[in-house]
């Protein structure tokens, strides 16, 4: 099968829908809509019982098509899918998604089988079945089908994700959205008859619009094959997963679920530790993990300065850096001599610096410009409360200019209401990643850090 | 000295404010300002350079007041808190927040010394100094200095917390007002020259509106007695606890914000399981398990059935209850049957319980109903997927409903993006616990069921 015909998942220049639909209740329906919206290639609707839908007209078959056509995304009965897929060999159609369910995971292997042959023997690549297919945010593939106000779609940006679950998957999308971190693709790849995870790594890591790829999977297909693929990826770009099933129970669940076999907890947390994939404890870290690394850079060390204006923020910043193995960094005595200077006598210029209580953005400039400017110090991470009245609104744009040099990773935590959520969120529009909680950014920093030491290996 | 002195801190008939001010910026302003804004007793500002603040008549020093004075709070330099102290003696003022700074933590014990010497002989408790003092949702006592613009101040509930670091507090006390969590109290009680840790963990736990106790420290005065305390108090309500500075690095950060001796993780951590404190692993947690706690009846045993419509998020669940020790719930033989008898055959009843994607609210209502009626079930997860559009939005209603049972607690985890947030929002509202990941659901899962056991003992 040539790969190339991957490309056709996510940029053809032509759609057909095999079951599109007035219903506005069906998927068939969902989907054409997602294309129409904003899709900029040719969009055709199949569907035997109707001449024209949403505007467009409608074709019996996908052979009666009189136009090259790319993708076909198909949303009828698993019944139809063979003679659909003979149709899509004659039209030399490169690419096919299944939505539809039906297939292996209700025992209907033979029907899996049936279409894997034609599929085979005509070079067409298949992702699904038992999927919801593919989104990529430049060009518009919509396949999700639920709808947009209940599972927005993010805008364009480098973190693609994969997932063998299709709601999980979307439900972190849709947070994505919410978040406003971008995306380049998304693909539930369901069944994986054709296209599995390694595939998709392979073809991600080689993607220009993906700088980090998420991965949620309950099983593996080909373990040698996904472990190579990782293992070449992982030298370019970082891969953050999340094995569901590592326990007992869970494996079980996974059973009922895509029916992949789940294998243990250590065998999984070995082969992603040898494959450099960065393993993420829960979905909020991986969330937590992915918006980091997609805006940061990366650290030359583990030496990180805590800068806070409240000091009970800086005691638990700094066990969290401790307890994960981190360094705290030591600055140096003239850089400490000359912070001592400008400040009041009460801030504590140590690590934690402890701005104290009535710390304004001035003195907040100054303390990261110290901690910029020391060889000691890897990764600034900056404590604040937004509670203290001192603390103009203008530290957002401070912070940012800071940011921007992109001389060390800065990270912000800071823990409050809607006060401080307003902030947090002005900060992350200029991509700085923010936290709630100090633990949090630890655990992100400590990431940071490990995918420094990967691309040293 | 008199414990019922304590009440005049939460609910006295009247207060003087030392160092009012017609400065917005001054803490003796923003101090006066909150308690004229709720506050039903009298309010007397003392300020020897103003005759009228806001409208108030001014006097000179609190022995000038022709009335009873409850409660003084004193927001003037250090070196004056003597000369008000012996004032507040003469006239049997009983209790004193003094909110300045400047004593012990720079060094002058001498002055700390002589105003506890002061409080001693006249009977008077104090709480700070060196603090932001104390917020009574009730009574609007609240002389924490920050704007409430800035630091929210949460609705009337259940739910106390005392933190040796004012500002972390202050910052927890937005996040609830944020998140519409109800308090009875806030304390910081900052140098704790009279009233510690453990006086007011004593107080709270006969406190009636106080039905759980969260505790931010990082050392303990006394040892003993704070075991003592907690171990009784924790008989009648639970405590959750975080401690700052347990490890080496973070010891040394106490050191420079509270001056307290840090002690060890591990003495720490066998002293607060001796007394039956939870203790919460960071922020997050320490907020997750107080809003449940506070909501939730306490679970019969250890036994969890999940339901769900996305697989993913059983996966994920079912893992992250076997991790956390729990067990998963196995269903009578007859509720199994009489639920596939209901449900379409793709319908995966056993636990967890995958509904599938297109559930709608009565599948959720059947699964639930189920659950709670079966013997072999003790907490119910239930997983939602906002995303998909079978599901109306009157399944926050259902849930609710069967919430308000309360025959067994019921936790509710929905990840998403906006759509969902506002669901999850809303259940909020019927004070259901509702969580984005499953991992701190079933957290919160795990020490619901640990008070229960602790409650056993």
């Amino acid at each position: 099968m040539a790969t190339d015909n991957m490309d056709a998942f996510f940029t053809p220049n032509s759609v057909a829908i095999v079951g599109a639909s007035r219903n506005t209740k069906k998927i068939g329906h969902v989907v054409l809509r997602n294309f129409v919206t904003e899709f900029k290639g040719e969009i055709y609707p199949v569907n035997p019982n109707a001449q024209s839908i949403l505007g467009m007209k409608c074709y019996p078959g996908v052979r009666d098509i009189p136009h090259e056509v790319d993708q076909v995304v198909i949303c009828v009965h698993a019944d139809y899918v063979p003679e659909i897929m003979r149709q899509c060999a004659e039209k030399h159609v490169k690419a096919v998604i299944i939505i539809s369910g039906g297939f292996g995971e209700v025992g209907r292997h033979d029907l899996e089988e049936e279409v894997k042959k034609i599929a085979e023997d005509a070079g067409i690549r298949i992702i699904g079945p038992n999927c919801v297919g593919c989104f990529d945010a430049y060009s518009h593939v919509d396949s999700v089908f639920l709808p947009a106000y209940r599972l927005g779609r993010p805008p364009k940006g480098n973190i693609s994700l994969i997932s063998q679950s299709g709601a999980l998957g979307g439900a972190m999308l849709d947070w994505a959205k919410m978040s406003n971190y971008g995306f380049s693709k998304f693909v539930s790849y369901g069944n994986a008859l054709d296209v599995d995870e390694a595939d998709l790594i392979e073809y991600l890591g080689k993607d220009r619009k993906t700088k980090l790829i998420c991965v949620y999977l309950e099983g593996v297909k080909e373990g040698r094959k996904f472990l190579e693929v990782a293992r070449e990826v992982t030298k370019k770009k970082p891969i953050i997963a999340i094995k569901g099933g590592v326990t007992e129970a869970g494996g079980r669940a996974v059973g009922s679920h895509t029916g992949s076999l789940a294998g243990s907890a250590k065998v999984y947390e070995a082969a992603f530790k040898q494959a450099d994939i960065i393993q993420a404890k829960d979905l909020q870290e991986m969330l937590d993990f992915a918006r980091t690394m997609i805006n940061s850079m990366i650290p030359k060390g583990p030496r990180v300065q805590v800068i806070t204006n409240g000091g009970g923020l800086g005691v638990l910043s700094t066990d969290a850096i401790e307890k994960d193995g981190l360094e705290l960094a030591k600055m140096d005595e003239e850089t400490v001599k000359k912070l001592k200077e400008k400040f009041p006598k009460y801030v504590v210029v140590a690590n934690p610096i402890d701005l104290t209580g009535d710390a304004d953005t001035q003195r907040y400039s100054d303390a990261i410009d110290a901690a910029l400017n020391d060889d000691n110090v890897d990764i600034i991470l900056i404590d604040i409360l937004f509670q203290v009245p001192t603390l103009t609104s203008d530290i957002v744009e401070v912070i940012s200019e800071k940011y921007n040099l992109q001389k060390k990773p800065i990270l912000v935590c800071c823990l409050g209401g809607e006060y401080t959520v307003a902030h947090k969120k002005a900060m992350e529009q200029y991509k700085i990643p923010t936290f709630s909680y100090p633990e949090s950014a630890v655990k992100a920093i400590k990431c940071l850090f490990e995918q420094s030491e990967n691309l040293k290996d």
